[in-house]
């Protein structure tokens, strides 16, 4: 996955853990792609200020993430639903029946396992 | 839902957030059904204690949940992949393509939404 899609599955997770502070800065920097300059111009500090606030936001997210895991499971099983979505796409113009024996088996798996 | 099943989910996905300590306890607790009394014996620690901590624990895991909504998140995705399930196991009965083309809606619906 690019690194940045996984910053912002991090934020869209966490995010609420950050400090008001810290959001403004980083949802800037990361969802609206605004530059640390303009950052930094815009709430009147520091360049390396703004740097290390992304930075400590980082690892804040990240530290969550390898204590709960969230992401990694709701990944997991949306790439399940998404091949669900595939074998019902596929049924559609093959009519061949295995294919939702298939989604019952996956979709049995989602709820098991999660 | 029930409570203790309410109890065990915010457990489960933010449980590695408490101490160890208080994860001792509350598992003893919430998952593994140990009374106030056994749980205090077996730390050598009050009934008094044992309770606070219980306590503690439930305020700090919905606090979490308060911000992330990760569960209800959790749940409604859940909810709706065992529509999928019932669906798939309506169409072995009755054959009727539409059921497909509902779970196709319903699989896409889940991965936009989250």
């Amino acid at each position: 996955m690019e690194l940045i899609v996984k910053k912002a599955l991090l934020y869209d997770f966490y995010g609420e853990l950050l400090t008001e502070h810290q959001k403004g800065i980083y949802s800037d920097y990361i969802l609206n792609d605004i530059g640390i300059s303009e950052i930094a111009a815009e709430r009147g500090i520091s360049r390396q200020g703004v740097h290390e606030q992304v930075k400590r936001c980082e690892k804040v997210l990240e530290g969550y993430e390898a204590k709960l895991h969230l992401v990694e499971k709701f990944l997991k099983a949306k790439e399940m639903v998404s091949e669900i979505n595939k074998l019902a796409g596929r049924f559609q113009e093959t009519k061949e029946p295995s294919l939702i024996h298939q989604i019952q088996e996956i979709s049995n798996c989602i709820l098991e396992e999660f």
